[in-house]
Order: structure tokens, then sequence, then C-alpha cells
């Protein structure tokens, strides 16, 4: 008895390492598709998507994100221009993540409340982490299926134009979006940093010259090619970190505007 | 031949479908947890963890975000006062997820580049939204492997103090906390309103009263133990959003000012 039981124990064991091996293998696989099959998503298996966005941690349990699930061909159109993003229009999914105080505020106002905070900095940070958090949970889950993602964070390059197509009410901004579907490319996996420059032990510890250190990284990454321009290599990570810094997207710097619109007490 | 190749793919079907479900039934069986058994992890398997945060998307492929990992007992009874957590000094992993754009900054001083804005709203923005997605990605790899895990939002009840203990240079602000190990209890799944209050098609829906719309997840929060208390049910959600409200915790207003002492252009 005890034999079989320990040999169950041991079958027990191995299942999870199985599924914990599965799950990170997953995620050590991650690379953003720009470039889906036709093939519409089915229907049960976007809302298993949403059932594990609402299970995600949610900051004191408060739930302030909320999710737009983008199919109207019109907003999609507004929204490849916001994000200058032509393949936005063809995602099966297009999901807009929005840090969400609004349902809370309102319910204050319900119950009579004397004092309203929902729209201070505390809770906007709140939002923001629980739709990004509630994003990445999506993202595993889809990755989990053979499906491909790409975030959005162009979508605030006209923040205003955005809460305007979305009709965000006061007191809600959007944080980021997610395209999914079926793969229809290959992409290399992307060379990131070590480990070294990136995780630190009880304090940050700063470097001498990052150009210095990352120079097998930079050699590393002019090898990598992007599937966005598959003809040519792309630059190494600090001359990127330079370039990138260089582009101005004109309504970029209106966000805290922005946010200042949408009601948020900053 | 053919058959043979049939037969293997549906295999691999299989395969893909059972990973599928696995690592979704992880998340969908979330829940916090805040006791945890003595023994310390693994040390490649809390590698594994961060190999996993690397890999997770990042904004503009920027990577400003990183993970201070806090080991010293003096530091963590510091954080324990901040959070007023006393049980995070006994979390086997603790992890500070900060978002970084000080190492950009010093690319771009080092690079010599005219302009720097490594510091505004845009790319604060950036930095917290990659650590909140680094910090989730982490949660399901560690639940993945049947860890248990708690997210410390409290760590912001004092963000000047804590930005000391890390010793967080300019262009850095803490973002989220995670406490992890082997659980040593096993709490309820908590109750999630409902998603059709916050999944929305094309735009947002607002509701003409959402106490009488959350009156049944109102009554179905009253019916769970919080492990926190376990003598006692919770309220229900809207009373619980009233009392949360009211809270004022005399640092969390200074977020915004501790963020321009760090240096950010908001």
């Amino acid at each position: 008895m005890n034999f079989i039981k320990a040999k169950k124990d041991k079958l027990k064991l191995n299942e999870r390492e199985e599924r914990m091996n599965k799950t990170i293998e997953i995620q050590l696989n991650h690379r953003t598709i720009r470039a889906w099959k036709e093939e519409p998503l089915k229907e049960d298996e976007v809302q298993e998507l949403f059932d594990v966005a609402m299970r995600a941690s949610t900051s004191n349990g408060m739930q302030q994100a909320s999710i737009i699930r983008v199919k109207d061909p019109e907003k999609r159109q507004v929204l490849s221009e916001i994000t200058t993003q032509k393949y936005i229009v063809d995602a099966p999914e297009l999901l807009v993540f929005i840090a969400d105080n609004y349902r809370n505020h309102q319910i204050l106002e319900e119950k009579g409340a004397k004092e309203n905070y929902t729209n201070d900095a505390d809770r906007l940070l709140q939002g923001i982490t629980d739709a990004s958090i509630m994003a990445q949970n999506v993202t595993v889950a889809a990755e989990s299926k053979g499906w491909g993602v790409v975030y959005f964070g162009s979508i605030l390059n006209d923040p205003e134009r955005l809460v305007k197509v979305l009709n965000l009410p006061q007191y809600t901004f959007p944080v980021l979006a997610l395209g999914i579907g079926i793969p229809d490319q290959e992409p290399q996996l992307k060379p990131r940093m070590d480990k070294a420059y990136r995780v630190f032990d009880d304090e940050y510890k700063s470097f001498d010259s990052y150009t210095e250190e990352l120079k097998d990284y930079d050699e590393e990454m002019t090898q990598y090619y992007d599937l966005r321009d598959a003809n040519r290599r792309v630059d190494s990570f600090t001359k990127q970190v330079v370039d990138k810094n260089q582009i101005t997207i004109a309504k970029r710097p209106e966000i805290i505007r922005v946010l200042k619109d949408q009601g948020y007490d900053l």
C-alpha cells in the first residue's frame, strides 16, 4: 500500500514538474507576433482570456482596470492612425487595457461618501499596474494556446484622440493594447541584456560604464533580424537608446495634460 | 508515411492543448498566499524566475525595469514597517520591481546625446508598465512551480523611505513587490465581479447604478473568508470601496512629490 502511495506521489511530482516546465517554456520563448492567420479565434477561447484577466491580482482587491475589445473597423482605423501600425487593423483580437477608477468613483457617489479619492495619483497608479498585470496575464494565457501577441504602447501617441474614440469617461485612462491571433510568422528570439544589469541584491547597483558593460549585448543585437524590416539587421542596443530618445512624437508629451483632463488630481 | 505524419501532428496538437489547459488552469486558480513553509527556494529555480522576468515584453525594447532582491534582514524589517505587513520578513523570496530609466539615462550621457528625455512622463509610464508586466510574468512562473505569491502595493506607503533603503538612484521608482515561497495555507478563491462590468465592446460602457448591478457580487463577497482574519467574513465589495477610500495613509499623497525628487519631469 505504501509502495503504491509513494508511486502515486512520485507521479504527482512529475506532473507538477511537467507543468512548471511547460508554462515557463512558453514564457522563455516569448516573441512579439505582428502577422496573424486570417482565421478568427474561437469565441469561447477568447472568453477564457477574459476569465484569466478577471482573476489577475488587483491592488487592494479594488479591480481598477477594464478592457475595451475593439471590433469596429472604423475605430480600428483610428487606432492604426494613432499607433502608425497598419497591422493593428488585421489583428483577430484587439484589446485595450485601461486604468479604470470610474467604477469605484461612481460607487462612492452612489453611497454618498463624503470624500472621494478615486482620482488621486495613488489610485491612478493602482489602475495602471492593475491594467498591466491583467494584460500580461492575458498574454501568457494566449501564448499557452499557441497564439501570438503584440503589445501596442503606441496607443499613447495621441491619448486625447484615443480617449474620444473609446468614449472613455472621467477617471479612466488607456494604458496598453494587445493584438492577438494565430501566428503567421516565426520571428527570432530577440536578445535581452544580461540579468546582471537588471537584477540586484538588496540595493540598486550602478555600473561605471554601461556602453562598456553592454558591448557584447550590443554586438549580439546587431545579429538579430527584426521582422518589421526583414532585409536589414537592427542597430546595437545603446544606439537604439540614443535614436529612440531623439524621436519626439508630437502628442506624447500631452500624457499628463490628458490625465488631468480625465479628472486625475496630479 | 503520411499516416505517420498525421498521427504525429495530432500528437503535437494534443500536447499543445494539454499545455494550454495547464497554464490557464494555474491562472484561473490564482490566489494570494501570505504564509509560506520555511523551506528556502532552490537558487537555480529562483534564477529561472529572473530569466522569465528578462524575457517579458518591454516597451520599445528599452528594458526600463529592474528587480531588487531583498535578503538583508534589516532592510526587510524596514519594508515590514513601511508596508505594515509583518509576514514580509518571512517571505522566502522578496522582490521589488522598479521602473528604471536610470540605465538608459546614463547611456545617453555616455554617448553625449544632446537631449535626454529618459525622465519624462512617457518614459516613466513605460518603466511602470515594464515593471508590472515583468512582475506578473514572474508571478505566473512561480505559480507554475506550485509556489505561492503575494503582491505588496503597500511598499508605496512611504515611497521616500523605500527609495533610501534600496539606494535607488535618480530616474528610478519602486512600483510593486512580490513575496514568493512554498505555500503554507490554502485560501479560498476570492470572488471577482462579473466580467460584464469590466470587458466592453468598442467603447466604455457605464451602468446607471453600480450598487444595484453589483448586489449579487456584494452578497457573494460576504461569504468569503479572508485568511488575514480567518474568524470573520469580509465586507461586501461596495462597502470595501467606501472603507478603503476613507483610509488615508499619511505618506501616499507624497508619490508625485517623490517622483519629482527622483528626477522625473511631470
